[in-house]
Protein backbone atom coordinates (compact mmCIF):
# COMPACT_ATOMS: atom_id res chain seq x y z
CA UNK A 1 0.00 0.00 0.00
CA UNK A 2 1.06 3.27 -0.72
CA UNK A 3 2.19 5.92 2.10
CA UNK A 4 1.57 8.58 0.07
CA UNK A 5 -1.92 7.62 -0.75
CA UNK A 6 -2.73 6.59 2.95
CA UNK A 7 -1.27 10.23 3.90
CA UNK A 8 -1.35 13.15 2.14
CA UNK A 9 -4.73 12.46 -0.84
CA UNK A 10 -7.09 11.33 2.37
CA UNK A 11 -5.80 14.00 4.77
CA UNK A 12 -5.94 16.80 2.38
CA UNK A 13 -9.63 15.33 1.57
CA UNK A 14 -10.92 15.12 5.32
CA UNK A 15 -9.37 18.68 5.87
CA UNK A 16 -11.71 19.89 2.67
CA UNK A 17 -14.55 18.16 4.54
CA UNK A 18 -13.76 19.97 7.89
CA UNK A 19 -13.61 23.03 6.11
CA UNK A 20 -17.21 22.75 4.73
CA UNK A 21 -18.25 21.61 8.51
CA UNK A 22 -16.87 25.43 9.50
CA UNK A 23 -19.21 26.53 6.79
CA UNK A 24 -21.71 24.77 7.47
CA UNK A 25 -21.73 26.02 11.38
CA UNK A 26 -21.62 29.69 10.17
CA UNK A 27 -24.87 29.07 8.23
CA UNK A 28 -26.15 27.72 11.34
CA UNK A 29 -24.81 30.88 13.44
CA UNK A 30 -26.34 33.15 10.56
CA UNK A 31 -30.08 31.09 10.35
CA UNK A 32 -29.84 31.05 14.26
CA UNK A 33 -28.74 34.79 14.51
CA UNK A 34 -25.54 34.24 16.65
CA UNK A 35 -22.03 35.19 16.24
CA UNK A 36 -20.50 32.16 14.46
CA UNK A 37 -17.39 32.63 16.58
CA UNK A 38 -18.63 32.37 19.67
CA UNK A 39 -18.48 28.23 18.59
CA UNK A 40 -14.85 28.49 18.22
CA UNK A 41 -14.90 28.14 22.54
CA UNK A 42 -17.21 25.20 22.65
CA UNK A 43 -16.52 22.41 23.60
CA UNK A 44 -17.81 19.03 25.09
CA UNK A 45 -16.15 18.54 28.44
CA UNK A 46 -14.77 21.43 30.42
CA UNK A 47 -11.10 19.36 30.91
CA UNK A 48 -10.93 18.86 26.88
CA UNK A 49 -9.83 21.16 24.11
CA UNK A 50 -12.25 23.68 22.32
CA UNK A 51 -13.60 23.59 18.83
CA UNK A 52 -10.50 26.18 17.96
CA UNK A 53 -7.78 23.80 19.43
CA UNK A 54 -9.39 20.98 17.90
CA UNK A 55 -9.17 21.98 14.00
CA UNK A 56 -5.83 23.48 15.23
CA UNK A 57 -4.57 20.08 16.20
CA UNK A 58 -5.85 18.13 13.54
CA UNK A 59 -4.77 20.51 10.74
CA UNK A 60 -0.91 20.00 12.31
CA UNK A 61 -1.43 16.08 12.39
CA UNK A 62 -2.19 16.20 9.04
CA UNK A 63 0.67 18.96 8.96
CA UNK A 64 3.60 16.65 10.31
CA UNK A 65 2.01 13.05 8.81
CA UNK A 66 3.12 14.56 4.89
CA UNK A 67 6.14 16.53 6.35
CA UNK A 68 7.66 13.74 8.46
CA UNK A 69 6.91 10.92 5.95
CA UNK A 70 7.76 12.88 3.47
CA UNK A 71 10.81 14.53 4.15
CA UNK A 72 10.57 18.34 4.25
CA UNK A 73 10.96 20.77 7.20
CA UNK A 74 6.82 21.60 8.14
CA UNK A 75 5.74 25.57 8.45
CA UNK A 76 4.96 27.16 11.43
CA UNK A 77 1.43 27.91 12.28
CA UNK A 78 1.69 29.36 15.54
CA UNK A 79 -2.24 29.09 16.69
CA UNK A 80 -3.57 32.27 17.00
CA UNK A 81 -6.94 31.90 15.36
CA UNK A 82 -9.62 33.89 16.60
CA UNK A 83 -12.49 33.98 14.15
CA UNK A 84 -14.08 31.36 11.52
CA UNK A 85 -12.23 32.80 8.60
CA UNK A 86 -8.78 32.29 10.52
CA UNK A 87 -9.84 28.30 10.78
CA UNK A 88 -10.61 28.65 6.82
CA UNK A 89 -7.73 30.26 6.17
CA UNK A 90 -5.67 27.97 8.47
CA UNK A 91 -7.06 24.59 6.66
CA UNK A 92 -6.69 25.83 3.63
CA UNK A 93 -2.85 26.60 4.09
CA UNK A 94 -2.56 23.15 5.13
CA UNK A 95 -4.52 21.60 2.07
CA UNK A 96 -2.54 23.24 -0.23
CA UNK A 97 0.99 22.24 2.09
CA UNK A 98 -0.32 18.58 1.85
CA UNK A 99 -1.16 18.90 -2.08
CA UNK A 100 2.76 20.35 -3.12
CA UNK A 101 4.11 16.59 -1.62
CA UNK A 102 4.53 13.85 -4.58
CA UNK A 103 4.72 9.96 -4.62
CA UNK A 104 8.25 11.19 -5.05
CA UNK A 105 8.53 12.65 -1.79
CA UNK A 106 7.44 9.40 0.39
CA UNK A 107 10.68 7.46 -1.15
CA UNK A 108 12.01 7.05 2.11
CA UNK A 109 8.66 6.98 3.90
CA UNK A 110 8.70 3.26 4.78
CA UNK A 111 12.34 3.45 6.30
CA UNK A 112 12.32 6.82 7.99
CA UNK A 113 12.36 7.01 11.84
CA UNK A 114 9.81 10.20 12.91
CA UNK A 115 11.32 11.51 16.43
CA UNK A 116 8.33 11.74 18.75
CA UNK A 117 8.32 15.17 21.16
CA UNK A 118 7.26 13.73 23.97
CA UNK A 119 9.53 11.27 24.37
CA UNK A 120 13.27 11.95 23.72
CA UNK A 121 15.57 9.94 22.44
CA UNK A 122 12.69 7.56 20.47
CA UNK A 123 11.19 7.52 17.88
CA UNK A 124 8.83 5.44 15.44
CA UNK A 125 9.13 3.78 12.56
CA UNK A 126 7.11 5.29 9.09
CA UNK A 127 4.63 3.05 8.92
CA UNK A 128 3.87 2.60 12.32
CA UNK A 129 3.79 6.71 12.86
CA UNK A 130 1.29 6.96 10.56
CA UNK A 131 -1.06 3.88 11.96
CA UNK A 132 -0.34 3.78 15.50
CA UNK A 133 -0.21 7.84 15.84
CA UNK A 134 -0.95 10.14 13.01
CA UNK A 135 -4.18 8.94 11.49
CA UNK A 136 -5.57 7.93 15.10
CA UNK A 137 -4.94 11.51 15.94
CA UNK A 138 -5.73 13.37 12.93
CA UNK A 139 -9.10 11.68 12.91
CA UNK A 140 -9.43 11.95 17.03
CA UNK A 141 -9.23 15.78 16.31
CA UNK A 142 -11.14 15.76 13.20
CA UNK A 143 -14.11 13.74 14.82
CA UNK A 144 -14.21 15.86 17.93
CA UNK A 145 -14.66 18.82 15.85
CA UNK A 146 -17.60 17.08 14.42
CA UNK A 147 -18.73 16.05 17.59
CA UNK A 148 -18.72 19.78 18.98
CA UNK A 149 -20.56 21.03 16.10
CA UNK A 150 -23.35 17.97 15.93
CA UNK A 151 -23.37 19.13 19.70
CA UNK A 152 -24.14 22.50 19.21
CA UNK A 153 -27.23 22.01 16.32
CA UNK A 154 -25.72 22.62 13.02
CA UNK A 155 -26.81 20.57 10.63
CA UNK A 156 -24.17 17.65 9.66
CA UNK A 157 -24.71 13.95 8.68
CA UNK A 158 -22.28 11.09 7.68
CA UNK A 159 -22.52 12.20 4.26
CA UNK A 160 -20.72 15.06 5.54
CA UNK A 161 -17.75 13.19 7.03
CA UNK A 162 -17.52 10.73 4.25
CA UNK A 163 -17.31 12.37 1.00
CA UNK A 164 -14.64 11.41 -1.72
CA UNK A 165 -14.63 7.63 -2.54
CA UNK A 166 -12.97 6.35 -5.60
CA UNK A 167 -15.77 4.03 -6.65
CA UNK A 168 -15.33 1.06 -9.12
CA UNK A 169 -18.08 -0.71 -11.02
CA UNK A 170 -18.31 -4.76 -9.78
CA UNK B 1 2.83 -0.50 3.36
CA UNK B 2 1.35 -3.72 4.78
CA UNK B 3 -2.86 -3.61 4.37
CA UNK B 4 -2.30 -6.16 7.16
CA UNK B 5 -0.30 -4.01 9.51
CA UNK B 6 -2.79 -0.87 8.15
CA UNK B 7 -5.76 -2.74 9.83
CA UNK B 8 -5.39 -6.01 11.87
CA UNK B 9 -3.33 -5.05 14.79
CA UNK B 10 -3.78 -1.52 14.49
CA UNK B 11 -7.89 -1.95 15.16
CA UNK B 12 -7.40 -4.80 17.50
CA UNK B 13 -5.27 -1.98 19.31
CA UNK B 14 -8.02 0.59 18.95
CA UNK B 15 -10.43 -2.03 20.38
CA UNK B 16 -8.86 -2.80 23.64
CA UNK B 17 -8.76 0.71 24.14
CA UNK B 18 -12.41 1.11 23.29
CA UNK B 19 -12.41 -1.72 25.94
CA UNK B 20 -10.39 0.10 28.78
CA UNK B 21 -12.93 2.88 28.15
CA UNK B 22 -15.98 1.12 28.86
CA UNK B 23 -14.34 -0.20 32.02
CA UNK B 24 -13.64 3.45 32.97
CA UNK B 25 -16.80 4.52 32.34
CA UNK B 26 -17.96 1.83 34.51
CA UNK B 27 -15.55 2.52 37.81
CA UNK B 28 -16.90 6.31 37.65
CA UNK B 29 -20.97 4.84 37.22
CA UNK B 30 -19.66 2.71 40.43
CA UNK B 31 -18.16 6.18 42.02
CA UNK B 32 -20.72 8.29 41.32
CA UNK B 33 -23.85 5.59 42.48
CA UNK B 34 -25.74 5.24 38.96
CA UNK B 35 -26.48 2.16 36.67
CA UNK B 36 -23.63 2.23 34.07
CA UNK B 37 -25.72 0.89 31.56
CA UNK B 38 -27.99 4.44 31.50
CA UNK B 39 -24.80 5.92 29.99
CA UNK B 40 -25.64 2.99 26.81
CA UNK B 41 -28.45 5.51 25.77
CA UNK B 42 -26.44 8.62 25.94
CA UNK B 43 -25.96 11.04 22.79
CA UNK B 44 -23.95 14.03 21.80
CA UNK B 45 -27.30 15.11 19.27
CA UNK B 46 -30.80 14.30 19.52
CA UNK B 47 -30.52 12.72 15.81
CA UNK B 48 -27.00 10.49 16.76
CA UNK B 49 -26.77 7.18 17.51
CA UNK B 50 -26.35 7.08 20.78
CA UNK B 51 -23.09 5.19 22.71
CA UNK B 52 -24.41 1.63 22.21
CA UNK B 53 -24.73 2.34 18.68
CA UNK B 54 -20.97 3.82 18.20
CA UNK B 55 -19.55 1.25 20.07
CA UNK B 56 -21.21 -1.46 17.75
CA UNK B 57 -20.65 0.72 14.57
CA UNK B 58 -16.83 0.74 15.55
CA UNK B 59 -17.15 -3.01 15.85
CA UNK B 60 -19.07 -3.73 12.58
CA UNK B 61 -16.05 -1.17 10.82
CA UNK B 62 -13.32 -2.98 12.30
CA UNK B 63 -14.88 -6.72 11.55
CA UNK B 64 -15.71 -6.09 7.79
CA UNK B 65 -12.29 -3.93 7.41
CA UNK B 66 -10.59 -7.16 8.01
CA UNK B 67 -13.00 -9.83 6.43
CA UNK B 68 -13.26 -7.94 3.33
CA UNK B 69 -9.46 -7.48 3.11
CA UNK B 70 -8.83 -10.45 4.48
CA UNK B 71 -10.99 -12.65 2.02
CA UNK B 72 -13.27 -13.93 4.63
CA UNK B 73 -17.16 -14.04 5.76
CA UNK B 74 -17.77 -12.01 8.21
CA UNK B 75 -19.30 -13.70 11.62
CA UNK B 76 -23.14 -11.79 12.11
CA UNK B 77 -23.45 -9.52 15.48
CA UNK B 78 -27.19 -8.88 15.63
CA UNK B 79 -26.75 -5.34 17.40
CA UNK B 80 -28.84 -6.77 20.82
CA UNK B 81 -26.66 -5.45 23.46
CA UNK B 82 -27.89 -3.65 26.39
CA UNK B 83 -25.75 -3.56 29.54
CA UNK B 84 -21.82 -2.66 29.83
CA UNK B 85 -21.23 -6.65 30.10
CA UNK B 86 -22.70 -7.19 26.75
CA UNK B 87 -20.59 -4.55 25.56
CA UNK B 88 -17.33 -5.99 26.70
CA UNK B 89 -18.47 -9.18 25.23
CA UNK B 90 -19.03 -7.60 21.72
CA UNK B 91 -15.83 -6.22 21.52
CA UNK B 92 -13.85 -8.82 22.75
CA UNK B 93 -15.20 -10.98 20.02
CA UNK B 94 -14.23 -8.46 17.16
CA UNK B 95 -10.75 -8.42 18.72
CA UNK B 96 -10.41 -12.45 18.86
CA UNK B 97 -11.98 -12.70 15.66
CA UNK B 98 -9.53 -9.91 14.18
CA UNK B 99 -6.49 -11.47 15.44
CA UNK B 100 -7.66 -14.55 13.90
CA UNK B 101 -6.09 -13.18 10.79
CA UNK B 102 -2.61 -13.52 9.38
CA UNK B 103 -0.83 -11.30 7.15
CA UNK B 104 -1.05 -13.83 4.44
CA UNK B 105 -4.68 -13.77 4.14
CA UNK B 106 -4.40 -9.74 3.31
CA UNK B 107 -2.33 -11.88 0.38
CA UNK B 108 -5.30 -10.23 -2.00
CA UNK B 109 -6.20 -6.93 -0.40
CA UNK B 110 -4.42 -4.97 -2.39
CA UNK B 111 -6.59 -5.74 -5.60
CA UNK B 112 -9.92 -7.11 -4.14
CA UNK B 113 -12.76 -5.19 -4.98
CA UNK B 114 -15.13 -4.28 -2.04
CA UNK B 115 -18.83 -4.23 -2.66
CA UNK B 116 -20.16 -1.18 -1.12
CA UNK B 117 -23.83 -2.12 0.29
CA UNK B 118 -25.77 1.36 0.22
CA UNK B 119 -24.60 1.65 -3.67
CA UNK B 120 -25.41 -1.65 -5.37
CA UNK B 121 -23.19 -2.17 -8.25
CA UNK B 122 -20.52 -0.06 -7.17
CA UNK B 123 -17.12 -1.01 -5.11
CA UNK B 124 -14.31 0.24 -3.89
CA UNK B 125 -10.33 -1.27 -4.25
CA UNK B 126 -8.85 -2.92 -1.11
CA UNK B 127 -6.72 0.05 -0.69
CA UNK B 128 -8.96 2.73 -1.27
CA UNK B 129 -11.66 1.25 1.00
CA UNK B 130 -9.10 1.01 3.92
CA UNK B 131 -7.93 4.73 3.81
CA UNK B 132 -10.94 6.88 2.31
CA UNK B 133 -14.24 4.27 3.95
CA UNK B 134 -12.70 2.04 6.69
CA UNK B 135 -10.13 3.55 8.98
CA UNK B 136 -12.22 7.18 8.53
CA UNK B 137 -15.30 5.27 9.52
CA UNK B 138 -14.12 3.09 12.62
CA UNK B 139 -12.41 6.39 14.22
CA UNK B 140 -15.35 8.13 13.67
CA UNK B 141 -17.52 5.87 15.80
CA UNK B 142 -14.62 5.05 18.05
CA UNK B 143 -13.59 9.01 18.76
CA UNK B 144 -17.50 9.55 19.52
CA UNK B 145 -17.85 7.24 21.61
CA UNK B 146 -14.86 8.47 23.65
CA UNK B 147 -16.43 11.68 23.32
CA UNK B 148 -19.62 10.64 24.74
CA UNK B 149 -18.36 9.30 27.41
CA UNK B 150 -16.09 12.70 28.14
CA UNK B 151 -19.25 14.62 27.97
CA UNK B 152 -20.65 12.63 30.92
CA UNK B 153 -17.64 12.78 33.17
CA UNK B 154 -15.55 9.56 32.68
CA UNK B 155 -11.81 10.32 33.73
CA UNK B 156 -10.57 9.92 29.98
CA UNK B 157 -7.70 11.32 28.52
CA UNK B 158 -5.89 11.40 25.20
CA UNK B 159 -3.36 8.67 26.90
CA UNK B 160 -6.22 5.99 26.79
CA UNK B 161 -6.92 6.66 23.53
CA UNK B 162 -3.48 6.14 21.68
CA UNK B 163 -1.61 3.51 23.97
CA UNK B 164 0.48 1.13 21.90
CA UNK B 165 3.03 2.36 20.23
CA UNK B 166 6.20 0.54 18.44
CA UNK B 167 8.93 2.37 19.71
CA UNK B 168 12.52 2.60 18.15
CA UNK B 169 15.81 4.11 19.33
CA UNK B 170 16.58 7.57 17.67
Amino acid sequence: MSLYAATVPQLASMLDNLDLWLTAASSYAEKKSFDPNTLLAARLAPDQYPLVRQVQAACDAAKFAAARLGGKQPPVHPDTETTMDELHTRVRAVVAYLRSFTEADFAGAKSVVVPLSFLPGKGMLGPDYLNQMALPNFYFHATTAYAILRHNGVDLGKRDYIRDMTLRDL
